[in-house]
């Protein structure tokens, strides 16, 4: 019997997002065929954010129970071996107390959005950032982003869809950074809602390219409307690049 | 009429390579065609480098003569558009003296290799890299480095095809560096040899990897054959970073 923490890296092009869904290829549902075919074990892999169809992971943390007794480093070697030709790959395996919780352990998580700031279109990172033509000035998208950070009440940052309870969160660190035509914006927090970072990154843009102001930001809070808020931003341009426990 | 200078990126998965080639999709030909589309002219696309099957370019120079009067931002425009749904992108035109020639005026050609070094195989990496598993030691990849920086006969290090005839290059700079799994090996010289990068990358591996004392690169500089250097790396590592005139 075991109790795993596994690392997960993937390439979120072509699977239907994190959670399971019949008939559709997903992350948990590779995952969870790839242990069934090593040990034949029907089980749940809870991992720490369901990302959504096209949203990458450079570093999602998962956990699940074995009855079987296995090494780790079995555990590795044996998903791997079933995954090799997904775009889903195990970074790390270890045996955790049973009381470690993917989701409800996580203090915090990180994610980055990769935006590409140019006019010609894009060739590697097809898929694989947020291609934006109009110039982003960094410097007024951080200075909106620092009104972000805190804890606030961020209706105006969700999916209408979102089903939390509260609407309130605490973001710990927004960051937005450029190099050469890679504009990065990087966030931690303990929980996001649904959509908050494509929503923040949608909104930022409107910052960097003039649109807005970086005073409209304390608004659009204040405004507790999703319209209040810049449109969201493709799910393409963002990895889940930390959890921490 | 016009003499152009175009700055291209492009993934070279699914391309036979720069080099035009009958009835192949390749780099010089697709460029080639976006001309003759914008323009209706039939002109040869010169490039700073003729890159392999499959290796990327993130600034490739080439230039083009033109009898059709078109401003430099109008020759950018027409051409990304007519490659728009390609891998290519120009990602930037200007017009220069109508002796300029992307190959033959170049004073510097820079590569990067790019090798993911862990066990687990990669997700978004996969074509961007190399996956070398065996751990490399990237100071003694670099102590090998240091012995082949400076002006060698260089004939250990190139395909059995190479046309070239002398084998002597000077090479500028040769640097090896990692960040977390990721290992990059970064070359300049004014010119190089066929496959000269892979197989020095393919050597370097085998130092890095303890295979063999870097104190046997003098010793395969000193063979002058092909069989006394490592085999080839695989193409996908390998990104022309930049050309200087």
């Amino acid at each position: 019997m075991g109790h795993y923490k596994i690392v997960i890296e993937y390439d979120g092009n072509g699977y239907y997002g994190w959670q399971e869904q019949e008939e559709l290829p997903t992350i948990q549902g590779a995952i969870q065929d790839a242990i069934f075919q090593f040990c034949g074990e029907r089980v749940i892999v809870h991992g720490a954010g369901r990302t959504d169809a096209g949203v990458h992971a450079l570093a999602q943390v998962a956990h699940f129970h074995l009855i079987r007794d296995s090494s780790p480093d079995e555990v590795l070697s044996a998903l791997n071996h079933f995954l090799q030709h997904t775009k889903i790959t195990i970074l790390s395996s270890e045996l955790v107390d049973s009381d470690f919780h993917a989701r409800f352990s996580a203090k915090y998580r990180s994610y980055i959005y990769t935006i590409i700031n140019r006019k010609a279109h894009l060739t590697h990172d097809k898929g694989y950032a947020w291609h934006v033509i109009d110039y982003l000035d960094t410097s007024l998208m951080q200075a909106g982003a620092e009104y972000l950070i805190g804890n606030h009440n961020l209706e105006s940052f969700r999916a209408s869809s979102c089903q939390a309870h509260s609407a309130r969160r605490s973001i710990e660190k927004l960051q937005v950074t450029r190099d050469g035509s890679e504009v990065k914006i990087s966030i931690t927090a303990k929980s996001f809602l649904h959509n908050q970072v494509r929503i923040i990154v949608g909104t930022l843009r409107k910052i960097g390219n003039g649109s807005w102001s970086s005073t409209k930001i304390p608004e659009i809070i204040s405004a507790r409307r999703r319209e209040a808020a810049g449109p969201t931003a493709p799910s393409c341009g963002l990895y889940l690049s930390a959890v921490d426990y």
